[in-house]
């Protein structure tokens, strides 16, 4: 393989198909899992579609959600589970752009697969757009940009914080800080854009209801924040080496 | 003791009387506390049967049960709590037969007596039907199947994650990431199920209050749901073996 | 001094003046800080007197309160901040008779100061009774005992099984699993008793608002549990001693 | 430079030009993101400036978005983003005069930033005081000056609780417990002040919507708790040295 297929990340792929298929499975499956809980907490089964959302449930449905697959496959694939992470990861170098474009394709195709299990499992009556993300009222797209642009970057901007091989005493807590400011967005920003943070969720539930309105937003905004973040922090504010036992 | 009862655990339970029955003592009182505290929070004492559930409220109470009771007594009988997670060990192998069974019996007393301790301190006109789990409006009986098998999966999922000898960062904050994935369950379910996760937790409330509508889907779900992710774990997202310090 | 003297630790306050004093003063401004941030969540100034109580907000509040004061005090006094604590300590030999009944009393002292700051910084009109317990409708004075009992055995249970030596795993979320188990109690007993868990919590309140009615139930209640839970945990689920790197 | 010059720590910026900006820069960002996530989380775009605030909301996406800052940046600046923090570790001698001056200039205009890009972001209709603290219904200023008071104390007691160096089990959860530590602040005090706890929070907030009133507590409240709380601590409760491997 030459020289572009190194820097393209092909090699990894070709050498290592177990891992890479491995970390595939766990992105798909935790993202599965992101949307049929996280989309499945906008729904009120009992009230019906006319129902004001719950603003405190939702956000707490996102973050644990995440929270609980980071903690299960966050071993296996790094955790992303967002295109807005890879992206972040990709512009700093610390994946390749092949394994990149395979985790956002499973990312999304793991959102679809929870969105349309959320869909089977859910009575039509109450399923609504089962919990699509759409501009709030009078919010422009350009305000919503700049919403979801924020959330990407508060939140791959925790993920290198966290994650930092130069902060050990971060590890142990890791995926609870990443889980609870996704929480964090959400508190913000249902009501601003249906808050995304996550172009793979607001993908797979725009899929199974068909509803594609300001669609660019969702991926524009997160992507453009996590990849200003991940540079800002990997440049800026890396901690220093430390000698870690082995 | 013969080749069977080797492989059905039955030696292990002869050889170790001491350690069984202080875990299945163990797993009494976590589930007692399971059911009095996670149940106790459905009931509205004030407004009484008629208010609507507050699923904030349930969601962490039952998560926050789970959470104190691991922190408590996981040490002693692995805190499996949860004849789900139960079928869980026992299908890769981390239990036996005979004490899985044990487990399961001593899981569902400690819900009824939870449960019945709960009816003891609540009023009449409040008591309702103690939390019991019943499907939503309009979902059907495998509807509650799918909702309960996920429930069942990404607990026990969470579950091998964070107790994977092999991620010994996870162990800190293990029995709150098992505590707040159901908390994450319910903030998705109530209304779907009134959100079991867990056959005994379910068996408990509905002997006490003599309700058995649908009560297969409460056992079927989480346990089907919990092996499989339980396998899938096992055989293919288990940590690879890393020097720990002794 | 003589043998009593020695068995009631008289002796070791003594000797160790400056550590008993700088123990109870940490032990007073963490009851202080408990009364005013947890009552203080009991009130409404926009709405007043006649607010329904928010109980998740309320649950969060004393447990957060306890989180921090554990958080800021833990290591000079043991952060007990509660007389069931001090009570199933004792029971169980772990501090001295003297050292007890002065604990308490500093406790008690302290809940008394933070409500009273609270009533001085409060609005008479919304001040009601600053967040007195009290039981609920039709909630006989047995019925509180129980849920009282309950409370003060789920919280010692806890504390025992976080702060056992042989764990050295649960030492860094101990501040965390504690305060969660008093968010817990509050959850389910809020609208049963008011939710006091702590007799001293329970004395300051009253003594301010001049409301002792069923006070009886919150120093036998929450003691009762403490004391069960700790004799409990120490004879039947210590863990067994580990090797700890020095 | 001169005695004098070292004192105020003016060598210590001269000679650490690249740490110091950084630490700037790294406290800009952590006020920025505290305003945007925290006074956004108080817009209510579907319901307008009239909706009652939802206070569990308001708590924990003030309490999240610090704990998100201290997770990203607290390697860099301390992660001290509060002038009121500053001021208690400037009584300590932990930071110096010329330092701590800087922090507090990058910390209000971070503050004015992030308050300035949610006006930006949310439509006008919805705006109102984009989230500006002020004294509630009743509460005479010097009664909300109790309150910050206390607000500052609890906060900086945590802090300094969690960052004794010789506490080395604090230190993985020392950014959750200074999180949830604002979490709790805002669980009591939104309807007695707004709730602060930061008097760079309330700076941005009123540069922004131009709204002054009471001003004056917003600073001095927080930071004399402040003050008072670490002076409290570091001569009273700080850990005694504990042999730690290097
Ligand atoms: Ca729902
Ligand atoms: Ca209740
Ligand atoms: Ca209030
Ligand atoms: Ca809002």
């Amino acid at each position: 393989m030459g020289e572009l297929g190194h820097k393209l990340g092909l090699d990894e792929l070709a050498g290592g198909a177990v891992g890479i298929s491995k970390a595939l499975l766990a992105e798909f499956i935790g993202n599965l899992l992101l949307n049929l809980f996280g989309c499945g907490a906008c729904i009120n089964v009992t009230q019906g579609v006319d129902a004001a959302p719950n603003i405190v449930l939702i956000a707490f449905s996102f973050g644990l959600a995440v929270f609980a697959a980071v903690s299960a496959i966050g071993h296996i694939s790094g955790g992303h589970l967002n295109p807005a992470v890879t992206a972040g990861m990709l512009a700093t170098g610390r994946v390749k752009l092949a394994r990149a474009i395979l985790y956002v394709v499973a990312q999304c195709a793991g959102a679809a697969a929870g969105s349309g299990l959320l869909k089977a499992f859910t009575p039509d009556r109450a399923a609504g757009k089962l919990g699509v993300t759409g501009l709030g009222t009078e919010v422009t797209s350009l305000q919503g940009f700049g919403i979801e642009f924020f959330l990407g970057f508060v939140l791959i901007f925790v993920v290198c914080g966290v994650c930092d091989p130069n902060k050990p005493d971060s590890k142990a807590t890791a995926p609870l800080a990443i889980g609870l400011t996704v929480t964090l967005g959400h508190l913000l920003a249902v009501d601003y854009t249906g808050s995304a943070m996550n172009p793979a969720r607001s993908f797979g539930s725009a899929l199974v209801a068909n509803e594609w309105s300001d669609h660019w937003v969702y991926w524009a905004g997160p992507v453009a924040g996590g990849v200003a973040a991940a540079l800002l922090y990997v440049h800026g504010f890396s901690a220093a080496p430390v000698d870690i036992p082995p």
